[in-house]
């Protein structure tokens, strides 16, 4: 790791996918490595985290970053180590975590989101990625901070067995609610009960708005008072139907509607007749806190209280077909690329 | 009116719509007046207040109040005299406003709904039933309480040439606001600006969402921090484009979503890039408050500060094209029946 690189692997977005990426949407290149200038490092990145936001990042429309240019390595959470660096706060050796790309080696200007971790204090780097990193904080400021879930109240949790879902749904446990998971699979959803302690699961597939809205109706006889939704489409739908008066939905992702002509909410009309409340979250909006909430996290994995499991497929060269387990379900936690 | 009646006509619920109401879905019967037992009270309505939320009342599905069921009149707000009265604290002779029905006489038990009315501080009694009605609270109450809009801000709201909505933009207008409104043709566009002081109009007709979406980008160069929603479809997915960080939506009414199959609402992950938030209202969370608002609406109208068109059908035979006004965009005002 202390000889200075002079070509790395790159994963580049090589067309605009319409709907589900294809493999050919992208290629692997490999790149000549520049030395740092004044205000750059440069960083091996040993792992990469694999998630859902991608693939919004990889269409041309306005969101709350610029998308992927084309030609340009696809946008991740990496970590790594520092290789070389033009910035006093970073020394060569250090371990960092920033929002890179999936590439073996980046030289950037650090921002915000770049910043050196411990490796010391966790059983595996990777857990910056998973339960410390953007899955595990954007759990817990949307548990701590955003929903606030109290005893009494029941919530209902989408992609529930996903990385932010089975998390969100430990930490609402934690503190009384009653939780209800939608996944999709048997397996899947008798995960959320056994390993990850939810009250109840219900299995999405196969099932139209009526089908899942009897579902939920039956696993949630008391209404709902919130809502965690990861997926949108039919779950967010038929959830709607059974909102409790002044329920609040955070809107943390819509993995449904990611490839492909949207479904569209088809009952918003439930927002007015319940005075209930939609809220957009993106973890971004704690950045200042992460530390905070990283340590929150580690400690509630220490302490068995949490649980928290990674799927790592190694190689760059899998990157595409590790990306796609987001979309066919097929991960068994939270989706890290081991390019180490 | 001190006659006691015998008979008094009713328009009633004869099937449930299957999207836009047909005129076979309802009829006009002739039935016999009780008179009020302990409890109750037998209303002449005068005047009846026709409105969008009449539409969702008719079909069977879960709402905020319980559907009109096949059979009974259908249910309005109504302004007309006590005729004959058990409950102590409504005289004969007395006005009187509530939620009735679309029916000469109610002979009913009065809930929170029915209070007394002053008709001799205002120009005409319909004036319960539109600026200082639920029409005029619900504009009211979502703007001074739910939307809080200031000075600096871009407001946006669809519908802005109906009822509410030209209420809501120019409550807006009296605290800074930059109102920008959406209707349907050239000459409601002309009269938001010209009659109701709104600083931008644009005409929702003939337009996709790219279109539309195009000329809300126009309208709004810095952006939508409020949006005061009463349409839905592809006026809420234009909209939706053009929010900026941490807008907020109040959704009062889905016009556009009432009859027929639901469009949905395609652009919500705008919510989450923008970490912006949909609230649903509806009047009744304010209904304590009532008063307060009427007589605040009643100050601003008599400063000449608000104006609210009333559009007045005459006759129960003509429920049925009057009430359909609403859904062409045909009414110019506030659409009331006049019974007397």
């Amino acid at each position: 790791m202390t000889d200075t690189p002079t070509t790395g692997r790159r994963f580049v977005l090589a067309a605009r996918p319409d709907g589900l990426p294809k493999e050919s949407d992208f290629r692997l290149e490999e790149v000549a490595i520049g030395a740092p200038g004044p205000g750059q490092i440069l960083t091996r990145n040993h792992y990469v985290s694999l998630d859902p936001a991608i693939r919004g990042w990889l269409d041309d429309r306005p969101s709350y970053l610029p998308p992927v240019a084309l030609g340009d390595a696809v946008r991740a959470s990496t970590v790594g180590t520092v290789i070389a660096s033009g910035v006093d706060r970073f020394k060569p050796g250090d371990w960092v975590m920033g929002l890179n790309a999936i590439e073996e080696y980046s030289l950037v200007t650090p921002n915000a989101y770049m910043h050196p971790i411990d490796v010391s204090q966790v059983p595996s780097p990777t857990l910056y990625l998973s339960a410390m990193g953007a899955v595990g904080l954007t759990a817990w400021f949307g548990v701590s901070e955003v929903m606030q879930p109290q005893a009494g109240q029941t919530l209902l949790v989408s992609g529930a067995a996903g990385a932010v879902g089975s998390c969100v749904g430990q930490l609402a446990k934690l503190r009384g609610t009653r939780v209800v998971g939608i996944a999709g699979g048997a397996d899947k959803c008798r995960k959320l009960i056994d390993h990850f302690g939810f009250d109840a699961a219900i299995d999405y597939r196969g099932k139209d708005v009526e089908a899942l809205s009897a579902d939920i109706a039956a696993a949630c006889p008391e209404g709902i008072d919130l809502v965690y939704e990861n997926v949108g489409g039919i779950c967010l739908d038929a959830t709607l139907l059974h909102i409790n008066h002044y329920a609040r939905i955070i809107l943390c992702g819509l993995i449904s509607e990611y490839n492909g002509e949207s479904y569209g909410a088809r009952n918003i009309w439930q927002l007015i007749v319940k005075t209930a409340t939609m809220r957009g979250y993106l973890v971004s909006e704690f950045v200042d806190r992460f530390p905070e909430g990283s340590k929150a996290i580690a400690a509630l994995i220490a302490e068995g209280k949490l649980r928290f499991d990674e799927h790592v497929e190694k190689g760059i060269d899998n990157a595409y077909p590790a990306f796609m387990r987001l979309f066919d379900g097929s991960n068994r936690g939270k989706m890290i690329l081991d390019l180490s």
